[in-house]
This record gives structure tokens, sequence and C-alpha cells, in this order.
């Protein structure tokens, strides 16, 4: 550029743009921002580590944004859908259906009406499913693509969430396995694979290798009674992100080590089909933030309250009520402040009015004064799409992916 | 009606409808239904007995569906609201802008531009409001109606929800009213009412009388200060429902009997100046039932799931993640079967790809068949509006005032 034009704040860039330039790019607070180098280069990251066999999809549940989904369909071998909404989403990206596949304890009727005609692959979690998906290949004219979830018979600690292993709604049972494959040979139907899921948010990395290598068994007993090859195992993903003080990121590499050793046999065993891994708030969990703006401070009995235009209503996880059983502070920082400046301690809350509404309790900051930015970080998965956006009538927010 | 119908099933009516003639004219499940006689019979049960001068408010935040606001129009006396689109909401249903008090303590420019424009009374929670209102008053050519939300030095137990007290974000402390009230002297502008909210979903009558008493105390040490009378003392509102087993239904008579001793001496000293209740969920949460329906059934490891297609997108409190520290089953029945039927200990579980999506967990219910109805008591309030309603992409739930 040969011109230079003058810095206007000191603080944080993201994406390469100055917070306040990003905040009059949305055209008001608050707004998501999500940095399309980070899930590029955390992509490549974990491409190089991985084998090169295994298939890397992305579960659109954690930021269904259409242009990140656009973004990841260059970047990624396919995607996990959890609705006929998601699966559109996918397709419109451009994805191949033989690459989607389509999960959920509660599919209805609709749902799975729109999979088979679409052609994706359908991870059946029921026996009901399977009669539906089965009944409305006849119906519809169309051979369905069913692959069986299926409810571990391990249980992994160190999980964040569970998904697999007890009694749960998601997926058939091991045992429940074999009549699945009886009534799929009745209906003239092929099994296209396998899928998974043992549990999620896992920062754990020997507690991940554990359940892959137990995956990875249980897939194999599973498929020795096939007559044919299977398209594609899905070994469920489960790679968690550190959000709060004390927690250290997972060891990607050592993960992806320990899949040298357990993925080659079980592709020796089952020429032809293809390993996925499913993976979506660690491919942009990290990638994003949450910005909102300082509209007031008081102070309250000795307490400072900083008064945001944001809150619960965008970003219900970052208030602690999003399936955390202890509330915790999500990364905060005010965003067009140094950390040389003087600080104060003080409570974030965002514009509702219940006290349910906090962004961060008792935290240190630089002294924030009314039109700083609060930035709120690990908000690329689980952000507006999982927040009541229309409690109490407010604006929603905006999205941007820089 | 000069024609007998075939009653189609047993089972639960709301409003005079049989259940499956209602998810019929919804056209869909799931779907939120409220009962205007249910509401219509709870604000007159309660005017009963409020003494005459009491005026009720209807906080719109607990239930914004327009056709609910309208119906209240009619009668209540006035709205409390927290957004510029809740103040709209009221303003389309008919209501005068000056029975109309706009709280929240965090009100953009944009709320309090409208709500000065639009001549509602501002509920200012801190200096920056109280300065930004009386400055658009001047830039609008319009004399603002600005009333001070007190937080009370008093604190009350057996609140469900205590939002005053302590260090709090919403209102001024007692002692910095002083000030506020100085500062509207020196811009001219009167002040029309005081504010003093306790706390919310309170089942406990005595507590409530006793936060009642004391508010009034703190409005007429507060008034006693000042040159003119006000127009309205708000009291806050607080009255709660039972939602779980071991919770009885507040003594609402016992809270309007003692306001027959406190409210007269306070209306003596305080002629001209209206005491408003406003309430939200005590006026129509009991009023409502969410309907969802069982589209799978399955044992996993020796417990019985129940799926339904609806879920925490559509009703998060219900599935324990709104505010809950401990998880407890909302009141749920399955609504086309009787008492009398087999019954089975069950989890009702939602269609999301989450272990959080629990409607009742270890429950017993007549035993569920794929197509029955499962209803959720309780819902008429902090339902759709407080929910997640794009999370993974599923169909909104439909919405009937019947």
């Amino acid at each position: 550029m040969s011109l230079t034009f003058i810095r206007r704040s000191p603080g944080l860039q993201f994406g390469g743009i100055d917070l306040r330039q990003l905040a009059d790019r949305a055209g008001r607070t608050p707004f998501f921002a999500y940095d399309r180098s980070a899930i590029d280069i955390r992509v490549r990251e974990l491409r190089s580590l991985l084998p090169s066999v295994m298939q890397l999809h992305y579960s659109i549940k954690a930021n269904p944004m259409p242009a990140v989904i656009h973004y990841l369909a260059q970047r990624v071998d396919g995607f996990d859908v959890a609705s006929a909404q998601e699966m559109a989403l996918a397709l419109d990206a451009g994805a191949a259906a033989d690459t989607i596949g389509f999960a959920g304890p509660g599919k209805s009727h609709d749902d799975l009406r729109r999979a088979v005609a679409s052609g994706v692959n359908v991870h059946v979690e029921s026996e009901t499913q399977l009669r539906l998906v089965t009944a409305l290949g006849w119906e519809l004219g169309v051979q369905p693509n069913v692959a069986i979830r299926v409810n571990p018979d391990f249980q992994v600690g160190h999980s964040g969430m569970r998904m697999g292993g007890g009694a749960t709604p998601f997926g058939v049972d091991v045992d429940q396995v074999p009549a699945l494959l009886r009534e799929l040979e009745t209906r003239e139907v092929a099994l296209a694979g396998f899928h998974v899921f043992w549990g999620s948010q896992c920062l754990h990395a020997p507690t991940i290798i554990e359940a892959q290598r137990q995956s990875a068994a249980l897939i194999l007993r599973l498929a020795s009674a096939l007559p044919q090859p299977l398209q594609f195992v899905n070994i469920g993903g489960g790679f968690g992100i550190p959000y709060f003080p004390g927690e250290t990121a997972l060891d990607v590499k050592a993960v992806c080590e320990a899949m040298h050793d357990w993925l080659p046999p079980l592709c020796q065993r089952l020429p032809g089909t293809t390993p996925i891994l499913e993976l979506g708030r660690y491919l942009v969990g990290e990638a994003g933030i949450y910005v909102c703006r300082v509209i007031d401070r008081k102070v309250s009995r000795g307490r400072t309250f900083v008064i945001t235009d944001g809150g619960l209503h965008h970003h219900l996880a970052a208030s602690g009520n999003f399936g955390q059983v202890l509330r915790r502070n999500f990364p905060i920082v005010i965003g067009n402040r140094t950390d040389g400046e003087p600080r104060e301690r003080c409570h974030v809350v965002g514009c509702l009015c219940t006290p349910l509404d906090r962004l961060a309790d008792d935290v240190e900051l630089p002294d924030a004064h009314i039109g700083d930015f609060v930035v709120v970080k690990q908000s690329g998965a689980y952000g507006r799409s999982a927040s009541p956006v229309h409690f109490l009538s407010h604006p929603e927010p905006a999205e941007m992916l820089v």
C-alpha cells in the first residue's frame, strides 16, 4: 500500500484486522467473527499429522454459518449433519451426497425422507429408523445408503461429554447390531458403514487414543460378520479445546501418532473401507470470537459491574448455562486495551434483565470504559446457534467469516 | 351443535380442545399452546384479591407471543418491557405509552432513543442511563418520563432468583439515589416513579410479604425527599409457580391480604401515586403446554428411552439447562393416554444429538407408543423465547393461543 493509515487504536487484531475496523465492518455490536486462516491452519496441521488414509469430516452442528461450511467444503472430505437443514447446508456448499453422514437419535419422517431422496448416508440409530429408511427407499425408488450408529460397549473416562458406553439414546447397543443386520439383509439393503461415537470435548490424549483403539476393535468385531465390505467406518470425534484456567490443549500429535499404530491393521482387515474422523468444535472453536461493547459501568455495594450490549441470548455457553455444572469464565479480554494499562477486578454482564446473564465473574481486566470492546475467545463453536437469540427480543448478533 | 362427533382419542383436553385436534390445528408437532381462559381466570382471581388501587402489569419477557400480549392488553393495566422490541409489541397491542415501564441494566442508545420517542416510562438503572435519557429528551424535543430502579438495601430469603439486595447490575443502590435525584433536578426532569425489584420465582408467601413491606418502607423513605408527588411506584413481582415435586403453589391470598395492611398507609402518604405489581411467569406460566410427539422408542442397556421430535432447542428450561443448579423434571404426561393404562419407567429425550437434550429422567409414565403426545406442563413462560431455537437447525415450534 502506498498510503500510511493512522492506527486508530491499540489492542487486539483478529484475522489481521483491527478490532474497531472489524466492528465497523459488522456495522454493529455484538458480533461473532471467525478467522478463516485460523480454520485453515487448524485443518492443515491436523492433516499433516493424520494418516493419509484418514478422511476428515466437519460436524456442522458446531457452527452452521453457511460461509464457514462453504470454506470447509474445500478443506475437508465430508460433513456430519444432525438435521435435514444441516444436510441442505452441506449440499448447498457442494458436498457430494455420499460424503455426508446424517446422525441423530430423533430423525423425523421428514428428515429421513429428505435424506433418502438426497442420497446421503443415513446413520440409523434404531430399528424404527432402519425400517423407515428402507420403506422410504421403496417409496422414492432410491437405494438408501444406510450406516449403523453403534453405542459402544466400552466407556472412557475424562470425556467432557459422554455419548456412548452406558445406556444412551444414541445409536444402538452393540448386542442389537446383529438384529439390524438381519433386517437389512431381509430388505436387500447393503450396509454402507458403521459409526461409533463415544464422547466429545475431551482434552486427554490417552483417553482419545484408548477410545479410538477400542472403536477400531469393535468395528472389526462387527465387520467380521458382514458379507460384503463397508464403504466407511466413522470413528467419531471428541477432540476438545481448552476453555477454562487449568485446561491445556489436547496433545493432538500423540493422538495422531497412535493412529499410525492402530489404523493400518484396521485398513488391512477392511480393504476398500474409508476411515473417517469427524470433528466440529476442534476445527472451528478456537477460530472464533464474540465481541460486545461496554455500554455502562456501575458500582454496587463495592463491586464493579461492566455492562455490555451482549449476553446469554447470543452466547449461552459463555454465561455458564449450557451443560456446565459449575459456572466458569470463558477467556475474556478488553479488546482495545493492552495489558499494560491499569487493571481492576470486575464482573462482566450482559444487557438482559436476568441474573443468569453473566459473561465473566470476578475477573481482573484492564479498566473498561464505555465504548470498549469485550472479546470472548474460544467462541467459534456452539455460540450463536446454541443460544436463545429471541430471549427478551433484543437484536440478533452479526456473524462474519474474515 | 346438532351433530355428534366421534371422540377420536382418550386423554388430555387443553383449552377445551382434544389434544389430537389441537395438534392438527397446529399442523405439526412440536408446538406450544397457551390457554386464554386459564390466563383470564388467573388475572380475575388475582384482581379479586388485590386491593383495588393496585395496578397489575404484565412482564412481557415471560412470554412475548403477540397474541398473548394483545389478550392481556385488555386485562392488565400496563406492561413491563425489557427491550425496544418488547416495547414495540406492547405499543402494537394498544397499550398507552405511560402504562409501559422499560427496565433493564443494559439499555442501548437505540433502546433509549426509541423509548424516549415513544413516551414510555424509562426505569433508569445508572447515571449513564439517566444522562442519556435526558440528553435524548433534548435531542428529540420530548420531555422524557423517568423512573429510578432501586436496588433495595434488604435481601430476602427463599426467592428462586434474587435480583436485588446484594451487589447487582440491576438498578442503583439506595445510597446512590440522592445523586440521581440531584442530576434530574439539574436537568429539569421530574421523577415519574420508583421501581423496586427484589427477586423472582418465589413460592413462599411470607417472603413476598416481607419483601413488599420492606419495598414500601424503602419507597416512603426515598419519596419523602421529593419536591413533587410520584406518578407510580412499582413494587416488582416475584410470584412463583410450582414446577417440581415437593413445590406447592404460592399462597397468593395471604400475599394479597397482607397488602390490605401495608398498602393503604403507603397510598395515604403518597396521594395520587399509583402502586404497580408486575408479574410475568405468574400470569402465563401455568397456562401453557409444550407438546411433542414420540417418534421412537429404544432400550439401551436395560433402560427405556422415549424419543420425541421436541427438545431443548424449543424448551431449554425443561431440559434443565436454564439457570437450574440441579436438573429436575418438569411435570410431564403422555397426553393421549390415561393413568389407567400400563405404565413403565423411562427417560424422555429430545431429538438432538447431545446428551443435554433430556425432557424427563427416570419417570413413570403410561407406556408411550410412537405417535403419542408428550406434554410438558407449566410451559407458558420462559419456553420458546428462552430457548436456542436454531440449535442443530431443526424446525421451530409452532405457537398457539387457544
